[in-house]
């Protein structure tokens, strides 16, 4: 099985050791990813995003790789200051406040007249905004809350791409094909886990993540639209390592580690729901380069039917699946 | 404010070093309590609930507290044996098959005609049947979906006193005044946290418990009828104790222990919401001893509004509340 170009349109590569720790995971095997702008203090200057890129290629040594930055969306942003930023950004990631890792400086409210003039700028300059679209309501309702605000957003700003990201409910799935600016990103542990897995037999705080994974239905909904390839819905792992000790402890940090074994999940995963590779092809990458309007550095991951037993830890991350056996192995991977 | 004879409708005390470190924790201001049977391998037998009652009686040494002996219920039961053991034990628990610590042994399916024989026995005994009622549904439905099953039993068996141990969702609090002959438990934990508490921050392994902490409506329906003192619903703790390494672990345990902080965060709360006295007195005792006929050995605990630092830990597990502070301490316990 090949696949071509992998992208992921969602992913954490942190800072300092972190970074250094874990960026080949995902340089390895990915053409390029979408880079989340949450580091401490948020990436959210025109020096900070080029101070950061310069950091990740450092990390990623010479895989042919490209990770396009993003910005912390903050509502001050002008007109100005985005035509001068935006050739060193390919999105910005929206944060409402304190509803994830670092997003202590997000958006609170939502009024649609303080966030027009950044949001019209980005739209008039194409710049996609990624949001992470969870209210402060109750953890099983936060993301089907913010469907009313994903709509009042996409209504407002009608040329303005949207990319609802981590998607975890039937609601937002639903949203998709009522808003023509509305698209989405899917983990790949969304597509696998329910709440179940994290808290329904021992609790699991390696599958700990926010958006918290959902009930049976909403899983159902997202496994569709991405064995389908649904034209608006990209790959984006939301891969968010924290040290072993962050994960076990009394009060553990939220995020799933799954960038060395995504590929390979899915493949195993879109081979067991017989949707075919090209559909597959397009989760991973064709959909994300026509939203995006990006074309990444070639590259050629060959998979093979051949058991993998995944790591027990990645310099001292545990992924998802760690010490368990996936049915494809990565064969090579050719530039 | 004064409490009397505080009893425990639903305490794991577990068995040897554990058993020893923590019996004393609610030993000292409970006059008695409920006690799971739910040991490796489960107290079914006239000879274990004697022994098991033995070594109970060794740990609290010179504490006045009655353990209130149960029997980890078995269909094969027949009234020659529960007639036999009927003297040693108060009550027979139900675990449906795998549902929670220690229940590899319990109930699969719940088949009428296959339970009559022990049921019918039971209740002509007048032994109360106390049930964990979940299926194996999705972990936020588990309880709800066994309300049918409640129903089931409740009309099959009407003179049998069915208690719905530590209950958690508004359904269960709506059968109760249903069916004649259901009762419930609520634990202090389901009248304060739900699973936001669990899992809307941070993960936290210590309030992770069986069933889950459900959603804040359900909350609301616990804390109403247990404040109002609902004469069909009594105190169990369900305190849960479990090494401090089992719950901060890649698979964490579930149980909450609340034994020894529950008198006292009692107390705060029913003064907060404005509930009177007596009412906490009822639901902490008097309710219990009228559902259970049985007559507690006197004691009083005389609890002070003054600020206690719960420790991080009792012997090595963590209680609720660790390291936070209550308004409440106990003063004095009189027997």
């Amino acid at each position: 099985m090949q696949l071509t170009a992998p992208l992921d349109m969602h992913l954490h590569l942190r800072d300092g050791e972190m970074l250094e720790n874990i960026a080949k995971s995902s340089a390895s095997t990915f053409s390029g990813a979408i880079i989340m702008p949450n580091l401490v203090p948020p990436v959210s200057s025109k020096e900070e995003v080029i101070a950061y890129k310069e950091r990740i290629m450092a990390a990623i040594g010479d895989e042919k790789f490209t990770p396009y930055m993003t910005l912390f969306f903050k509502p001050s942003y002008d007109k100005a200051f985005l035509e001068s930023v935006k050739e060193v950004i390919t999105a910005i990631k929206l944060y409402p406040a304190g509803i994830t890792t670092n997003s202590e400086g997000g958006v609170s409210g939502f009024d649609v007249e303080e966030l027009r003039p950044a949001l019209e700028a980005m739209s008039e300059l194409n710049i996609p905004l990624c949001v992470h679209g969870e209210t402060n309501g109750f953890v099983m309702d936060r993301e089907a809350e913010f469907v009313s605000i994903y709509e009042r957003l996409a209504t407002a700003f009608p040329k303005l791409k949207i990319i609802m990201e981590h998607i975890t409910t039937k609601e937002s799935v639903e949203a998709l094909d009522k808003f023509e600016n509305l698209y989405a990103t899917i983990t790949l542990h969304h597509l696998i886990i329910t709440l179940d897995d994290v808290a329904g037999g021992m609790l699991k705080p390696h599958l700990f993540c926010k958006p918290i994974a959902k009930r049976p239905e909403d899983r159902s909904a997202l496994l569709k639209v991405a064995l389908e390839a649904h034209p608006k819905v990209m790959f984006g792992s939301d891969s968010a390592p924290h040290p072993k000790h962050a994960k076990e402890s009394c009060g553990c940090a939220a995020g799933v580690f799954t960038a060395p074994i995504a590929l390979q999940v899915l493949a195993e995963l879109f081979e067991n729901e017989k949707a075919p590779l090209e559909n597959l092809q397009a989760f991973i990458s064709g959909n994300a380069q026509k939203i995006y309007g990006v074309t990444p550095v070639s590259k050629t991951v060959t998979l093979e039917k051949k058991a993998f037993t995944v790591p027990s830890d990645y310099n001292g991350v545990v992924p998802m699946y760690a010490d368990e056996t996936l049915a494809y192995s990565i064969k090579e991977v050719r530039e």
